[in-house]
């Protein structure tokens, strides 16, 4: 399943690759693994993905994470020598700076796992690590929805609920590289048990995939996904209507309340639960306009634009800006 | 009222205001005008302060304002041509880049005063101007609580919550200067209302000294203040008790919340609620190293330092900052 990116490759030579620097970039997802070869136009040259298949345990995954990577540059026409570094993104907390997974909510068994150290061993180029919806974050302002605005906040709506904050132009990482949890702000304290973090009423226990379909099955509703809460909304189901409403009172009270805080220039939204489309975003773009805090109102809220390939696009742009900042130094 | 600051002034002579420059530098809130002479040491030379009576208009106010100002220069000993600049501080949202209040959530009436060119005029010096929590943030960071840190949360329970962040030693501001409204985090989306913004749940609706001395007297206690609550969930009260922990409930909910988004190293408490000291303190810090996620749950939450002076304190370090990045050019 090799692919182009969402914007056109320039040809299977390379010669831009060459000539502006490419990484090889990794996102390891709960239930899947991708690997990318990415220039520094965020264009993807070659694309794979395969399942994690995560109860098996970290060394498998990994050794055929590697063997992702291998294909992807081999596929992609870029020359090996012309891949500058590795860039890998994962779901947190991690420790960044040493490149350890710390105690990744959605890869029970992995802690302790030297992510870096594997993958600058195994393709003997300097690796960067960072947590996957930050790294998403990132690329979406500089390769995708965010193209031009400096103050980003990024959400994606998926198995869980990640999210990244982009600061002018610069990811924001909090102060270990664990900030940005945005999933894990609250909606209501007294709400729904948050499988992610143990809390009450965090926007993950209502606005992720896995939860609206769950306060579907909950009223009764014959839904496995969101996709199916959302088409029975569409039809007009009165009982999906109200859990779809629900789903937008949460998110909208959310997305407010981090646009108070951030007051940023747009807020891209993406994961799966965003092919709901206009169903989500007409009515979130109105509570953000009627009830964020003066200036921050003219947020502008839009949908992600790099789809499955936003992991590896974000893990290929947190190593370009690694490169960039002088953090990590490029090979060749 | 002229006093000297929380930390020793070094004598009326003004010689140490001298070699590292002062600020006069004004508090404008709700209720009480503020003015003092800062020295870049964060030592306050002089301060006094006086009621708003904000319903008799703004420029009665101004007025009243720049005597205190003439007169904290005179007392301080600090020679005029020593104030390398004004800085005021005021509640948002404001247009910082133009120095005009927008529209000023506890000033209804203020829109449209150009805070930052009556200074200039009035006193011929450069002038700084913004929002009051957000200097507040930078004036504990720099002189208060947060000696030492570089990345800190500051919320202030008063008549409203107001908050303010500091990431990498450097203020947060948002896009146009009104990020950082952390008292506009929700903790429960079909909640109280929120006088300040309208919305349901904020955190400033149940935290507030306000919202706590309200929420007390719903249930039928006698209670003017939050200190009245305070005082009788000390005494084992039930009802305050009850009210108390429902306090306690909400502030960690939006102090994890934030520690979740920003991953700081400290979140420093001020206002007039944190009178209250160990009662609310103690339970949230457990709060906090219980629900945050991952290495966010080490964040230090730490009582705010600089009391009364606080906003003179923080205008007068965003004055400093503005000097120190080039944004004015200092007088003399």
């Amino acid at each position: 399943m090799t692919s182009t990116g969402a914007r056109a490759a320039v040809g299977s030579d390379g010669a831009h690759a060459a000539s502006l620097g490419a990484v090889l970039a990794f996102d390891i997802g709960g239930t899947k693994l991708a690997a990318g070869v990415v220039d520094t136009g965020g264009v993807v040259h070659a694309f794979e993905a395969a399942p994690t298949e995560a109860k098996r345990g970290p060394a498998a995954a990994v050794a055929r994470l590697f063997d992702l990577g291998r294909r992807v540059v081999d596929a992609s026409g870029v020359p090996w020598e012309e891949i500058r570094a590795v860039g890998v993104c994962c779901g947190g907390p991690l420790d960044r700076e040493r490149g350890v997974l710390l105690a990744p909510l959605h890869l029970p068994g992995w802690e302790g796992l030297e992510l870096t150290a594997l993958a600058e061993e195994e393709f003997e180029r300097p690796a960067t690590l960072e947590n996957d919806a930050t790294a998403a974050a990132l690329g979406e302002q500089r390769y995708g929805a965010g193209a031009g605005a400096r103050d980003v906040v990024y959400l994606t709506l998926s198995t869980g609920v990640g999210g990244g904050v982009v600061l002018g132009g610069r990811l924001f990482r909090g102060s270990t590289g664990n900030g940005g949890e945005l999933g894990h702000v609250t909606v209501d304290w007294r709400g729904r048990h948050c499988r992610g973090c143990g809390r009450h009423g965090c926007l993950e226990a209502y606005v992720s995939g896995t939860s609206i379909a769950e306060r579907a099955r909950e009223t009764g509703l014959d839904a496995a996904t969101a996709a199916d809460v959302a088409a029975a909304a569409r039809d007009g189901d009165p009982t999906a209507v109200r859990v779809w409403d629900e789903t937008i009172e949460a998110l909208a009270c959310g997305i407010v309340s981090l646009v108070n805080v951030f007051e940023p220039e747009l807020v891209v939204l993406g994961g799966g639960v965003m092919r709901s489309g206009e169903l989500l975003l007409a009515p979130l773009r109105e509570r953000v306009r009627r009830d964020a805090v003066g200036p921050a109102a003219t947020a502008r809220v839009v949908e992600a634009a790099l789809g499955d390939q936003v992991g590896v696009v974000g893990a290929a742009a947190t190593a370009f800006e690694a490169i960039e900042t002088g953090a990590v130094v490029p090979h060749g």
